[in-house]
């Protein structure tokens, strides 16, 4: 790996956010092989890129543990590799579909992106440095830090950070130097990034440095007042609990919305569809609404974390109008989605189905 | 007690931040007795108050116990009782001081009153319901419930519940059904609201009817977007923090902010001292706006979770103009007030001497 990171171009073909920091969308309706294309990975940041070289990036250890660490990149790529392909979703996703209008970026439909991941397990870094008793969280530290203003005011300059329960953290989690076979570019998180598998994007750290265990809840900014929901527990009022593990979900890829399609032809309607923590089992495609329902073919292998690509031939109708389509998923533990947004998942985890008008001429 | 609750008139002397909910002021000027004269004690709410009566009312216990308990208050006035002297402040009181405004009940100085409280130990009903193993915090849930708007927006329809960290539930909280030997007003809570000794007024939850035993950290509205503040711990970003143990703080009551003293002339400045779980040891006063400090008289005794009452004989100077008053209490535990509010803090925890300029002429 290079000492200075690799400024990878980013693919004009991307859709642009926010310019700076860069909230970068990959344009779903291009969707064509399951990784995404290079350079048209989403980009989600919260701060200024941090300007870090592998050279003298040092991953921090400790908190509860038994000896305190302090890794190289080649102490990581030292360590048996490991390489997994992942799809992330940014768990604001699909935001503008949303009414009335909500705070934060507004994603379309490409703050999702799928790519294979080389790193380290993050079980074998915490097995290397030992659990004191009481460790119950992991919290993962990124370089980039900054003040964000109103409506979600921080509280003076905070960095990135996000925790794992221990379980999770010992389970699957890699800490990536490479993907699709490459150094990370500075915008995915150079030299070293967290990916969590099955877990909404903010949970990926990039620019990792720090790794804390702790034996308490983390109550950090980005764990509580930004990427949270409200979920109601008991008997009790409804609690403010951090965004965890991505729900079944299927998007359209084509036709885009507002695409017109030949009437009376047929039509090859196709997109993805992922999950958590299990495997997408079945796609659904409604040309009517909703009204009606009709099974679409699954073009992937079920494999845990990744999205399947799946298509549906349709024949478009032959009276031209406006047709709306919509597309659901059902995974292997019998989650479906739910028709509606609920409220108390504010601005995140947007999956009803998603209207995609199109015209029949 | 009666079944029906006791209307008792609240004191044309209150001053009123808001009328519906009902958030009345102290006229902390009038400072006198030890106890807060009846009809006198500061009234936050957050929501209307519940319509309860002694008969129908009910306390459900539940959660981790052994054994879930549903008492009346009949059943809780058979236990045997205590009786406390408690002053309470509202974490709030003196937001009116902080520059730039804030959001928030602008408190000046009189949310903050003293009463003796009547009731039964909550750690005798938690040994009476016994606890399962990993109980970790109790849950207070009052009755009154509503949707607050912005700034702060409520998820929907919620309770007003706070929770306690098992060690100090078990420690010296009370279960109060009677305020100065009388029941309690519905305005404080009738017929029985939770007294939580050194901490601020929002841990002493009122019109309680459910306590709810808990293995992991309650994560509430009031507990988290409400009545926090951020704390730093580590190397670690701040963390949103529950809101617990009352600060040191002194208030000057007289002279009143904008009083005219004569100039020349001996003049009794006086007020009162609290702080958490400590004791007040000393009270300063500045007359020179915090150039040099001289110590005050402490009249009450040193009694934990109290205010001390104190004095300090100024002799006024001659030459007329504007004098700017502090006092400053440092307590048992080395604490003393902070010379300015730190942001950390937000509109929370105002705890700077605050300046009280008067007249001298």
């Amino acid at each position: 790996m290079p000492d200075t990171p690799v400024h990878a171009p980013v693919s004009p073909a991307m859709i642009v956010r926010q310019s700076s920091p860069a909230n970068l969308e990959f344009p779903f309706h291009t969707l064509s092989e399951r990784l995404t294309p290079p350079g048209q990975f989403y980009v989600r940041s919260h701060f200024p890129v941090p300007e870090l070289n592998a050279e003298e990036w040092r991953l921090e250890v400790g908190g509860l543990v038994g000896q305190p660490l302090c890794l190289t990149l080649a102490d990581l790529q030292a360590m048996t590799p490991h390489t997994v392909t992942v799809t992330l979703e940014c768990a604001g996703n699909s935001r503008s579909f949303l009414t009335p209008k909500v705070a934060g970026v507004a994603w379309d439909l490409g703050a999702v992106s799928t790519a294979e991941w080389t790193g380290v397990p993050l079980s074998a870094v915490l097995e290397r440095a030992g659990l004191q008793a009481g460790a119950r969280e992991v919290v993962l530290c990124g370089a980039d830090r900054g003040c964000l203003d109103e409506p979600a005011k921080t509280p003076g300059i905070i960095a990135y950070e996000r925790s794992l329960p221990l379980n999770k953290a010992q389970t699957d989690v890699l800490l990536a130097y490479a993907m699709n076979g490459e150094p990370l570019t500075p915008q995915h998180g150079y030299p070293v990034r967290a990916i969590v598998p099955g877990w909404y994007g903010m949970a990926s750290v990039k620019w990792l440095t720090g790794i804390c265990v702790t034996d308490t809840p983390f109550q950090g900014f980005f764990q509580t007042l930004d990427y949270s929901y409200w979920e109601s527990v008991g008997s009790l009022s409804p609690q403010m609990t951090p965004l965890s593990v991505m729900q079944a979900k299927a998007q359209i890829a084509r036709p885009a919305p507002g695409e017109t399609v030949a009437a009376g032809k047929p039509y090859v309607i196709m997109g993805a569809a992922w999950t958590g923590e299990a495997k997408i089992i079945r796609v659904e495609i409604s040309t009517d609404g909703g009204q009606t329902w009709a099974e679409a073919e699954l073009t992937d292998p079920a494999e845990a974390h990744v999205w399947r690509r799946w298509r549906y031939l349709w024949h478009a109708p032959d009276p031209s109008g406006t047709v709306t389509l919509l597309a659901r998923a059902t995974d292997s533990s019998g989650q479906t989605q739910p028709t509606k947004h609920t409220p108390e998942r504010g601005k995140y985890m947007i999956t009803f189905p998603l209207p995609i008008a199109v015209m029949v001429e």
